[in-house]
């Protein structure tokens, strides 16, 4: 077959504060026919995660390496084979590939790439609660948090796909769960659909003292372990709340990714010192090791209706830099995915 | 035998900001005979230490409940049995107290009491290298730090009871070590007693950007493990230049015990998420399960000389709030500690 002609969309320039559609450009790109160990994908869903934001800032040291500007941006997609040179991928298998995002079509290597059964649940879950999100907030929970029957879990950006997971997660291992979210719809959502014991909608707190005091009264006995999506006085009020031997999974602090300015984090870190507390950045790649522990653990979960999702659909490509962008503005209601092409053609 | 006449330290009033000495106030006490199950002791040594400013916020929720206003402080001590009705404790005998201090007499049940000999090291060692300093710098080290061979270990508040230790136990299990300390004659200290790659004087940089350049220069490898004693522009430092997969251990944030206001934190703890790092909060009582493996490991250490230390000694109890106050002035060189009586009478 000849070359493949579609689209994929470039950042032209790495963003100073909230990233902007005008840094994005969709444009023309011509994807080569397969060679030999190389198989030709379409995508079907991309994914817009938080932490593409800290892949735009060149400067910074991470277990993953900044975008670059002279190739398409690059992220978690579902794609289909149309063209295989790989042992194992047939033409009309789906696969979940971690490069594959941004994109029309692509060459794999099968490097980043595992298959997925499009029966099992509907595709775009792929990205969500059976992909890297779902995945990070297992890691959290069974990796780091490792929370205990009758304990106090908090959750930020609770109603997210990482958070909304977790929240999950907790109520299934038997905790107290107190959600944080951005809006009277999301904390709803997580009462009556995921179960928490109680929502807090954090726009409802002016400042770190009155979330502090919301959150104190929601966890009488304390927050043994808090999962930390959002950083600023999300933080800083966990940290007023956590209890002797408390754990905290640092997965992200999205109120800080578009700071121009650094801010100062919370004046009370030393509460760890006397409640003998543990916080633990991570990243879901660290634990990839893993990934078929918490398949065989959440998937059922899944298939079950023990754990519900929401999505936020963006149709089409030229959508992507909106859901992107839509991240950091609270938007999104679940896992942010966009429609790139039909599941079937 | 009657009761004894003798002295004891109260605090009158909580402190708020740094302690002054008219909070203190030297009484007279007397102390009874001991009833069966008790013995008295006089107090050789006691022990100031910063934890100790922690003791004295009452609204604090901690693994050690606050001083009360209505009996003597409490600390460390090295005594003498006078007088004995436990089995196993002799007239004679030297303990360790972790109540026997700020008092020339006290009676003991000999909970949280263990013999020492005098002949093994000078009596005042077991408030310091072979007390609780040492074994909080041992616990840092060995039960969450876990240095390898090679890595690159900093420590703040080097020159101090537990940093002096953090250091040379470092570099015993082969670490690049990089102190901090408050003057010349600490750095100078470090780096021919201690043995340290890498002494900097931070009275030498102005804030945490320039504390920063100095560490990564010092670094160039990185720091893989942080043992924290001080905090404010340290801690924004180190975590500037924490390593992939790195750690920080807890241990105090002295800068930070006598503000009125809070002070912010660091506004870059989210670099703990890209490096997958740890930071965990300890105080040494939740090891004091693993004493006689500290015991084991850092007593042959000091006899053969491979752990030096340095003590800033004063006279007499009436001296201890001095001792106390010069903890947060950087006066003190190593251990602090205050005699209260002879090592014999």
């Amino acid at each position: 077959m000849a070359q493949h002609s579609g689209k994929a969309i470039y950042l032209k320039n790495y963003p100073a504060g909230m990233p902007t559609e005008a840094l994005f450009e969709l444009r023309a790109a011509e994807t080569p026919a397969p060679g030999p160990g190389e198989m030709l994908c379409r995508t079907v869903w991309m994914s817009v995660d938080p932490y593409m934001r800290g892949r735009m800032r060149p400067d910074v040291k991470s277990y993953i390496p900044p975008f670059s500007l002279d190739r398409p941006l690059e992220g978690g997609a579902v794609s289909q084979v149309m063209e295989s040179n790989i042992e194992g991928y047939q033409p009309g298998d789906y696969v979940v590939d971690y490069t594959g995002g941004w994109k029309e079509y692509y060459l794999s290597r099968g490097e980043q790439t595992h298959k997925v059964d499009p029966n099992l649940a509907p595709l775009s879950a792929y990205l969500g609660v059976l992909g890297m999100p779902g995945m990070t907030a297992w890691a959290g929970i069974t990796q780091i948090l490792k929370p205990k029957e009758g304990e106090t879990l908090f959750v930020s950006g609770a109603a997210g796909a990482v958070g909304s997971v977790v929240c999950q997660l907790g109520k299934i291992k038997g905790c107290r769960v107190i959600a944080s979210a951005g809006s009277k719809a999301k904390c709803d959502w997580l009462v009556n659909e995921a179960g928490v014991d109680v929502a807090l909608n954090y726009k409802d707190y002016k400042n770190a003292a009155e979330l502090t005091k919301a959150l104190a009264e929601a966890a009488p006995k304390d927050v043994d372990c808090y999962f930390e999506n959002v950083g600023g006085m999300h933080l800083e009020a966990a940290l007023h709340c956590i209890a002797l031997g408390g754990r905290i999974a640092l997965c992200g602090m999205i109120s800080m990714y578009n700071l121009t300015e650094p801010e100062p984090g919370p004046s009370n870190l030393i509460n760890l010192v006397a409640r003998g507390a543990l916080m633990r950045g991570f990243i879901v790649s660290e634990y990839m090791a893993k990934a078929m522990e918490f398949a065989a653990e959440v998937a059922p979960l899944l298939a079950q209706g023990k754990i519900k999702f929401q999505e936020s659909v963006y149709e089409g490509l030229d959508k992507a830099p909106e859901a992107f962008i839509g991240l950091f503005k609270g938007e999104n209601f679940g896992k942010a995915v966009v429609r790139v092409g039909p599941d079937r053609i």
